[in-house]
């Protein structure tokens, strides 16, 4: 393998309090290192984008390990190992972990996770993965919901909020869904068969969502923040739980926007704001994946992604996240061509 | 009792977005109706205060009954019946409910409860009156303390705070008051016997909270906003709980400040921020109050009351809570000899 070349992208900028650009970004070619003792080398096929990978650009969150310069852009991706020297990874296997934005991965085999090939591989960049875990232990864990529950949920055709919507239907609550723009909207209905649409573009939050459900939401689900917050604390029912999944209206800005102004209807309404975490609830990922599998198979749960494809296309796929062009999860097929 | 007169404080104006001021009350002198079957007459001769009442004539909480310029400002008190046209109400009995801003309370003996003389009964307007139940349920219930727990509280020599500090300690926590000015951190130290204090008047808050725990607090029980609790949750450890039961600072302002702008910290410490209101327990007062009672007479427990007199100064007693003039449960006696 000496002679082949692993193409990489490397952080190269920190984007804190702008956008991301591609320019945070260097691509560079590096000769493949020969494998040393339980290292696996595998070829990578899918990348994800999750908005938090600007956060561990700009090193402001505390649960992940600090990032510098020069280093290879961190991402979660599944990949074919093509190379090995652990005694459980073959070559041909598939595979997922930090793969990084790279052509070609160097990994100690313990930060890889052998995925069986049922067809299900990719699923594990989605609703299996990080994603899915955030959405199933957000919405059933925090969110506590009841059958007849009105639901409320932010960036309702993301990765995340796509999920979360269907989990409510399938748990009989009243679904709203909010989303830009009137094609997302149109997915929420017809694609995620939710009960009700609110486009944050053309509509006044608070009173759609009053519109919606006069007597206010027992669960928010938030991935945005922002005035959609705002809009839905003053919308809540008694004893709303209101989950804090992300807040990508903040990441895009060094000088955060004010907090929720309407906080205090906390109390008003007895209620409760959490915030978390996936990887807290990391024992019961199988409960979890189980339960979404045969939902799946049941065919009760769709599964939206959107698929760009190109090793170049790596630092502008991940820009699609926060100009809000993805419908469902992002993802990046590394060659253009199987 | 035709003769005698009532001597009243109506509400004469709406404090919304400003200061309470003493010319938001009107006193007057009206004749004492005759009672009609059910009704009990009360002579009253505590009251007691608290900020909610301001949102009360504002008519801006949700949950509390609409108040309107002319009628008796409202509030709770004791006192004494000194007619009665009910069966199980006697002369002499000493009585708790809203009996408002006035000398003599007509009642539907429905809307009254009989106190046991047992050397209690002003407790009724503090400790064993919804200012304990706020505290008791707030911090046991919301805050759900663990031994060892890092406990941070606002408004720490207040009515709430002050009680929410010992039932800390009694749980064996390690408690951090925040209060404004010496005499008040002194009191902390010295009467609360917390385990450290903070001027707000003095320090800055984010680095004096970082300094008295440096892996953050586990429950924040907060009565002011503001400030103190954009500091508060940059200041959490994880899986934090965050009470929310008043917010003194929001109260004299008609365009509330923004929200807590570190709330996204409730996902990075996997944290919890709830409101509470003591009346949704109603159910398990009784539990409470025995338990706050026993603490009392086993001497682990000191109430602080500050209490003033004479019904002229009701509206100024009133006013005290809001300059943060009292120093524990702020009362007043109506007639300044008894």
């Amino acid at each position: 393998m000496t002679n082949a070349e692993n193409k990489q992208w490397l952080i190269d900028g920190n984007p804190a309090g702008r956008k991301v650009a591609k320019s945070d970004f260097k691509m560079v070619s590096a000769p493949l290192p020969d494998l040393t003792d339980g290292q696996v080398m595998v070829e990578v096929e899918y990348l994800e984008f999750t908005p938090s990978l600007k956060g561990q650009m700009e090193n402001r969150l505390a649960y992940a390990a600090k990032t510098e310069k020069g280093q290879v852009m961190r991402g979660r991706g599944i990949g074919r190992v093509i190379e090995s020297c652990s005694s459980s990874f073959k070559t041909g296997m598939t595979v997922h972990g930090y793969l990084g934005w790279q052509t070609h991965s160097v990994m100690d085999s313990r930060d890889l996770t052998i995925l069986p090939d049922d067809g299900f591989t990719r699923l594990h960049l989605g609703p299996l993965g990080s994603t899915g875990m955030a959405a199933y232990f957000g919405f059933f864990d925090a969110g506590k919901p009841k059958s007849g529950d009105n639901v409320l949920i932010s960036g309702a055709a993301g990765a995340v909020g796509s999920m979360v919507g269907q989990m409510a239907k399938i748990s009989g609550c009243k679904v709203v869904g909010v989303a830009g723009g009137p094609q997302k909207c149109e997915h929420l209905i017809n694609g995620l068969k939710l009960d009700g649409a609110i486009d944050y573009k053309s509509e006044e939050l608070k009173t759609a969502m009053k519109r919606h459900a006069p007597n206010g939401f027992d669960v928010i689900f938030d991935n945005v923040g922002g005035p959609f917050l705002d809009a839905a604390l003053a919308n809540m029912a008694v004893g709303a739980r209101v989950v804090i999944c992300g807040a990508i209206s903040r990441y895009e800005t060094d000088n955060p926007p004010p907090g929720p102004k309407n906080y205090f209807q906390l109390v008003h309404k007895r209620a409760n704001m959490r915030g978390i975490l996936s990887p807290d609830y990391k024992e019961r990922f199988p409960e979890a994946r189980a339960q979404i599998k045969s939902w799946i198979a049941e065919d009760k749960f769709r599964y939206f992604e959107d698929i760009q494809e190109g090793f170049d296309n790596i630092p502008s796929t991940f820009m699609r996240l926060f100009s809000g062009k993805n419908l469902g999860k992002q993802l990046l097929k590394i060659k253009a061509l199987e």
